[in-house]
Formats: C-alpha cells, sequence, structure tokens
C-alpha cells in the first residue's frame, strides 16, 4: 500500500435508519456483515459479475411485490454462507420486523456471499448463529457510529488480485464510506474480494493487488491487456492455506432520501460504477459482483436524483478504497 | 483540455474483419458512424443508461436466435437517427450481406442513437441515405486504417458536461482505441455525448466537460455530490444553437477474437466499465448509455476470456478519452 493512500471519510452507518454490524470466525477467515434498514426500507440490487451467489434478489426487482428489505448480508463461506440469513430472519422475527403476512410477520433478508473458502479453514462457514451475532452487533453499535473496516466481517477473508499466475494476492477487507447530499446522505459498504487489484478512485494509483514475491506490484490489468495467460485457481502465499480460485466483491448502498423502487435499481447501477473506477478489471467471469440498495426514506428533502447517483457512485468507489487502506 | 493529453494509440479498424465510416451533416451537427462486422460475427449488447435509443438489441440476448450483427450503427438525431439504420440495410442487402432466409437476405443492423438535436439544426436528422453514405465510406477507407476521431460521424454534434446550470458544456465527440491482446486485437469506438465529464483513464485528471464562462472547470461530479442542483435543460454557450438537455454515450467493441453470444454479452458488460471509469457520473437518468460488442472470430488463439474482458473496458476507457482529446 503506498504511503500517500489517505482513508475516505464517513460510513455507511451515518445514513439516518442504517445499523452495521460485523460477525466473524476469526480461525476459519470468515464472517458475515450485516446492515439493518428498518421496517420501511425500499430497495434495489443490481448483478454483475458472472459468478453470482445471492438470495432474495429477485423480489428487489421493480413491480415485484416487496417494496424493500429488512436487513441485507453481505456474507463470506461461498454459497454455503447464504445460510447465514436465515438466522437474521430470527433476529428480526424476534422483534417484531418483517413483512405482515396476517398469520404473521416474514422478515426480508436479501444476501449475497464471496468466496473465501482459501482462507482459513475451508470447511466451516457462516452459518445462522453468525448471521444473527452480526445483527446482534449491529444493534450494540450506537447509532451513527463507524463500523470497523478492514479484516472484518464479510470482508475477514477476503483477497484481491488473483489473475497472474506465480504473483501473490493482498489481503482485501470491507470498506465503507459516506457523503453528505444536500440534507441527506450517502453510504457504502462494500467487502473487496476481487479477482482483480484495487485502484485509487481519485488519482489512478495502485493501492493492492498481485505482487512478485518480493513485494513488487505487477500490474495485472496491464499484464491481462497483453494477452498474458490468466490464472485458475493458484497457490496462495500471503499466508493463507489452501487454493485461491474464486472472487467477487459485494456491497450495499444506502441513502436516507426518499426514493421508489426503480430508483433503488438505478442507485445500484450507479453504484458498480465505483467499482470500476477502483477495480482492475472488475466485473469479470469470475467475479459475482453485486450491489445492493436501500433507500430508508428518512429526509423529504427535494435533492435531484442524479445526484445521489453520483454520489453512490463516488461512496462506493471510496469503500473500495478504504476496503484496502484500512489494513 | 490540459496539454498533458496525449491520445491513445489504435483504432477499432485494426481489429481484422471491421470497417468503420462516418457520414454526417457539418450545418445540421449530426451524423452516423456505421461498424461493418462482415457475414459471421457474433454479436451482444449492455444497454445501462437510462434513456436508450437502440433497434435490433433484442435479438443480440443469448439464446435468441440470430448470432450477430452484418453492421452497426451509431447515429445522432436522437430516436430519429435510427432510420439511417434503413439506408444500412439497401447498401448490405446489394451486397449480398445478410441473414439468408431462404427467400431472400435481411441484413442485421442494430443500431443505438444519441441526442443531439440543440446542436446546428433541430430539424434534420440522420436518415437512411446518411447510414448508406457511411457504410460506403467504411469500404472506401483501406483496411486497417485510422477512421478520423472528433467531431465526425455520430460525433459531429456530441457534448459534454451538461449538469450544472450557468456552466458552458464541451464539445464531445468519437473517439477509438484499440490493444493487442496475444495474437488478437481488441478495439473500440465511441461516440460521447455524456451528461458528466470526462476524466482521463489512468491519470484521474479532469478532461472535458462544465466550464464557467473564464473557462474555469467546475468539476460536475464534485458538485453533484455535494447535493448541488443538477439541470433540465439549459441555455447552451459554446456556439450551439437551441437547448442542450439529453445525452448518452454510444459505441462498438470489437475484437477479431472467437467467442460464443454469451461472452459478447460479458465483453460489452466488461467494455461499460470503461465509461465508468472516465465519465462522472456515467450510466444516469440522463444519459441512454449503451455498448455493442462483436466478435469477428478470425483469431483461434487460446487467449484467455478474462483478458479480452479487461482488454474490453481498457480500450473503451481509452476511446472515451480520445474523443475529447482528438478536438
Amino acid at each position: 500500500m503506498p504511503e500517500q493512500s489517505q482513508r475516505f471519510a464517513g460510513c455507511i452507518t451515518q445514513v439516518r435508519g442504517i445499523r452495521v454490524g460485523h460477525a466473524q470466525d476469526r480461525q476459519a477467515c470468515t464472517g458475515v456483515t450485516a446492515v439493518l434498514c428498518g421496517s420501511d426500507a425500499v430497495g434495489g440490487v443490481d448483478v454483475r459479475g458472472a459468478a453470482p451467489g445471492t438470495r432474495e434478489t429477485d423480489l428487489l426487482r421493480p413491480g415485484n411485490l416487496v417494496l424493500g428489505p429488512n436487513a441485507i448480508l453481505l456474507c463470506g463461506g461461498s454459497a454455503y454462507g447464504l445460510a447465514a440469513a436465515d438466522g437474521a430472519m430470527r433476529f428480526l422475527r424476534e422483534r417484531g420486523v418483517g413483512l405482515d403476512v396476517g398469520v404473521g410477520i416474514v422478515p426480508i433478508v436479501p444476501a449475497a456471499v464471496l468466496f473465501d473458502l482459501a482462507c482459513g479453514d475451508a470447511g466451516r462457514f457462516p452459518d445462522g448463529e453468525m448471521g444473527y451475532a452480526a445483527c446482534a452487533a449491529a444493534l450494540r453499535l450506537p447509532k451513527g457510529e463507524p463500523v470497523i473496516q478492514g479484516r472484518e466481517g464479510a470482508g475477514c477473508g477476503a483477497t484481491v488480485g488473483k489473475l497472474i499466475p506465480g504473483t501473490r494476492p493482498a489481503f482485501g477487507g470491507i470498506g465503507s464510506a459516506s457523503l453528505r447530499v444536500g440534507g441527506a446522505t450517502v453510504g457504502a459498504i462494500v467487502a473487496v474480494n476481487a479477482a482483480g487489484d484495487v485502484y485509487h478512485p481519485t488519482t489512478g494509483v495502485w493501492l493492492a493487488g498481485s505482487r512478485l514475491a518480493d513485494g513488487t506490484p505487477v500490474y495485472a490489468n496491464d499484464i491481462l491487456c497483453s494477452g498474458a495467460q490468466a490464472s485458475g485457481p493458484m497457490e496462495p502465499k500471503i499466508g493463507i492455506t489452501g487454493k485461491v480460485g474464486e472472487n467477487t466483491t459485494i456491497g450495499v448502498v444506502a441513502t436516507d432520501a426518499k426514493l421508489t423502487k426503480e430508483q433503488c435499481e438505478r442507485l445500484a447501477i450507479s453504484a458498480h460504477d465505483g467499482y470500476a473506477r477502483c477495480i482492475r478489471p472488475a466485473h469479470t467471469q469470475l467475479d459475482g459482483d453485486t450491489v445492493f440498495s436501500v433507500a430508508t426514506c428518512r429526509i423529504e428533502d427535494d435533492i435531484p436524483f442524479i445526484a445521489l447517483c453520483a454520489a453512490a457512485a463516488e461512496a462506493t468507489a471510496r469503500a473500495v478504497a478504504n476496503a484496502v487502506m484500512a489494513l
């Protein structure tokens, strides 16, 4: 990491109505980050990577019945990690948060996973207990306090820079950032586990990714663009046991402005531009890159929607950079 | 434009099997760029902006019958400009290029338009004649020769930086770039008419966009992210008559490598990351940002697909920058 890297300010927890908590198994190098959204949030999603692992994304599409999520889970553990949402549903049901279906409530908990099985113990995954614990941690963190960034929660076993054989990946992690947009706030939280390398969104400086054994960056994107061979699974070299072969960057962009479900989808689309500005290459066939969006609708200010979208891309880019600058 | 800007090398015409021609009405400030792909191309498309104007995009989706386009048209004239494809179809039919349907042939000509009515004569649009002329120009240009960049073809009436009231937009244009990826070439051509400003993809330096009357850049994205009001239609100030209110960046990414239709769609998805790296904000609700992809399948080299995707993003970013650096 270059010395000049300074972490961007703000955190998604500064979005009114959003609470965030981590839970992890440090020995297994995996974890969960829960984003609690309350009872009246509107949501969307945009899946752009070719290798996604998700749950409850279909209901978020415009036109479908449910307006938004009660919580969103970012999970390690590859597809196994989707089980963490079971625990989040239990946590929310115990507190009476969920869609009223007459005979009870059904908490709405979309989730996405990243592949971190190569890090730590490949036989242990986030489960319902861990999803429950992440939600409980979110309520313990005082409102508006920043959540811990780096190798926490869903970022616990994350790595970046896994495309060039014979090079070493770097640790990824989870990052967050937020911006004030008029009277509203737009924030993002991203678990960065990209196949590609991470660059600074403003200066274009390389921040983290594939290195040679002596620590020299190899600039994987430049090598790829010249046609050099990309790797399949490769031997990891940074204290990770097992194979590193899979990837995925997953995140949530949130605002306390009032948005429709259609606008939430556009907000998620814009947020992916934050991935594109920082991760090279992003959205590959080896990544399941996904962004959830949520509007808690606490602010009635007449903020131009395009400003919220611009801020969504910016906050997401900063969150990606923070994820690796927090280490 | 900063002095340090140096145009990136290469052109989409260096992709084997791709010919490109422009036709324009300079007085009306509108035009057409035709990308001829031959008879055996495979194609895809990804529409990411919220205000697109397109033709024959549905057939390009994976699973649908036709494998690819015979030509792709990038057109000014807003939705009126889609008429240019009629002329391209006539041009191709006269030369026996098209889908064999037993009783004749049907040339496959997907097209996308940008809004340039505010520039020049708002009552004159690209038509079949202009589409025909652009195809003819493509055949006149010797194979592999670079096509003219800047205010040509579909870039003739293009502008950028139209989001901050009281500021002046800059001219956009059409740009192209290409990279050698192993034994293959990946090239892009983009007509840049974005609502947002254009930045250098490597250094992050602002290249073109909204300025004050004295020429000072206003950094529209930063203003938007702070929540300042975005404009609707605004008075243009750079010699354009009429109102400037609409936008859209449209392009083609092409390779001579062999790809499936599914891979072509992924290639178009990757190319949008090139927009995201250079245009801030990109993919807004005021832009109809679209990328077509085409594989001419002339090269049998075993090039990793992820390298082609990385190059698609890179070539597209360079083409966007070239569009404004060519002026």
